[in-house]
């Protein structure tokens, strides 16, 4: 069956605040630096007040990379939950002028839209404090059964698996996309969300995943080693593609036959690593999609992934279609 | 009397949404390229509609005058009217988290939160579409007395005109200021409001104003001429320091008896121009509250342009004092 979408991603759909902060600022908020951490209303608020002054911006994982890949020619679709307020109109927006399908319900009556809290220290290190707000409530019915169906690439992101609501649709989004012959992608987004759901993350890459993404904390954390190397060799089988990001030190693609190394796009000056490992993965998956050489797909990942990390703001801000184009990487 | 504030701004408390644009966009919506236009709340719906992705941050002229120059050192207070709404609470976040005092109460049950939808076209130039929302609510009953008559200069933009309730507070507090000896400054914001209310300016201009700014349409508009030097002879002496903005070309600062010539600061890139003129006006205002001669309130203005027009967003993003510091300007 032909596919209508490229890629069909369900999030956590968040509004960013970005702010710049000194680390002592990190130190003293109790934060581990680069981590995300899970905050209620009050301790949003309440951190809020302290922070630097801050630039708002569409953001949540998921929503991020399919932003990079539309960007470029993915055709792509969202699922994610809003609420009907002023911060869900930006996202709904935001996802829909970037050439998405979004059609998902915003939240009446209930919490707000969900924000994520950027501190950004000098060294263009991202802290972040999510507050879920609405995202709570994207359940199963949330999952749009046809456009599922309809779309060649299924991507979740792990920060599902902590709202309950949200890991049930995952599993139903997942079934229909198995059950369709789709394939399905996955990134661990957060070493502390691997540790808080590893058991169930490690059943579902061995039974529904063909893509996965992690960093290395990440991947170290699924197989609880501190060893990359043996991290690597564990996975290498359990999915068809498994993409592993080393930060300034480039990626790796295994697969059960091969590893292909990938570099590291030089950054003149690291601004903000917000959406690094977001925009590495729409270039891989708009790769993919388009049916491209491994290495490819790699470089891909690098040139997005360096574009978003050398300003504030967690989408591309440049023709990625374009500065691909350059690069001699052109999708059909 | 010593002053509690160096600077007490009033203006419109806006939220801007900043979204890359191609010509042909402005063009087709009927715009003026680089102009600011009044819309209603249907035909902000509309236009934002058909933008691009954007990305929010707090804006409003004299909002993003008054941030430049606490960034700079000046002790800052801001009077203005946001709604009760996610964006009025992230403008009041923003020009707190600045240092500013600010303490007018915000609106319940208007309108929303002024927003400003900018434009950027790829040299650079930003086109502006504002709805005025709850600014318009703003009257003289939100001047705080107390605050503009410890406050050694009042700043107020020539936007404020336009809103009939704003124009009596502008009157209201200007008084204030005059009776207490206080330094008034104003900056003509744009050409078409010129055009709307040259009358009452020019009477204000001649009865109120210390200190003012322009660029050069706006004071060409202000003398309905199109000879800038014209223009420029007719505002001296007129006010005690006239600064007039050539964009790229740099500015001047104009007095009855000395005309002293500034220097643009070279940018390497200009991503976007909004807030250009915002901070040059901080530049000068923190010099001149500082006691600084004027080739070196000049200087700061140009040196807080150039930061600001290198990024998305009208505020600046780095430290100035640092900035200015490295460029021999240190204030006290």
């Amino acid at each position: 069956m032909t596919a209508a979408f490229d890629i069909a991603a369900i999030g956590n759909a968040i509004v960013d605040v970005i702010a710049s902060a000194p680390p002592a600022f990190i130190e003293g908020e109790g934060l581990t630096p680069g981590s995300m951490t899970l905050i209620d209303e009050a301790r949003a608020a309440d951190l809020y007040v302290r922070m630097a002054p801050g630039l708002e911006a569409s953001g949540g994982s998921a929503a991020n990379t399919l932003a990079g890949a539309a960007g470029l020619g993915s055709r792509a679709a969202y699922m994610g939950k809003v609420a009907d307020d002023e911060l869900g109109g930006i996202f709904a927006h935001d996802i829909r002028a970037i050439g998405a399908h979004y059609a998902t319900s915003p939240l009446a009556g209930g919490p707000s839209t969900a924000r994520c809290l950027i501190n950004v220290t000098p060294d263009g290190q991202r802290t972040m404090c999510t507050y879920l707000g609405a995202c709570v409530e994207f359940g199963p019915a949330d999952v749009d059964a046809a456009v599922v169906e309809s779309s060649a690439i299924l991507y979740l992101e792990g920060y599902l698996f902590d709202p309950p609501a949200a890991r049930e649709a995952f599993a139903k989004a997942a079934g229909l996309a198995r059950a369709n012959g789709r394939r399905i992608a996955l990134t661990l987004s957060d070493s502390f969300v691997v540790e808080r759901h590893r058991k169930g993350l490690l059943g579902f890459i061995d039974t529904q995943v063909d893509i996965l993404f992690a960093n290395e904390s990440e991947i170290c954390a699924l197989f609880e080693t501190s060893d990359v190397r043996a991290a690597q060799d564990a996975i290498r089988g359990r999915v068809e593609i498994a993409a592993v990001t080393h930060g300034a030190k480039g990626s790796a693609l295994l697969t059960r036959e091969r590893v292909v190394q990938v570099a590291a796009e030089p950054v003149e000056t690291v601004v903000d690593t917000t959406g690094a490992g977001d925009q590495y993965a729409a270039g891989v998956l708009a790769g993919l999609a388009a049916g491209r050489p491994l290495h490819e797909c790699g470089r891909l990942g690098s040139l997005a992934a360096a574009e978003v990390i050398s300003h504030f703001g967690p989408r591309p801000e440049v023709s990625m279609k374009e500065r691909a184009a350059r690069a001699g990487l052109v999708l059909a």
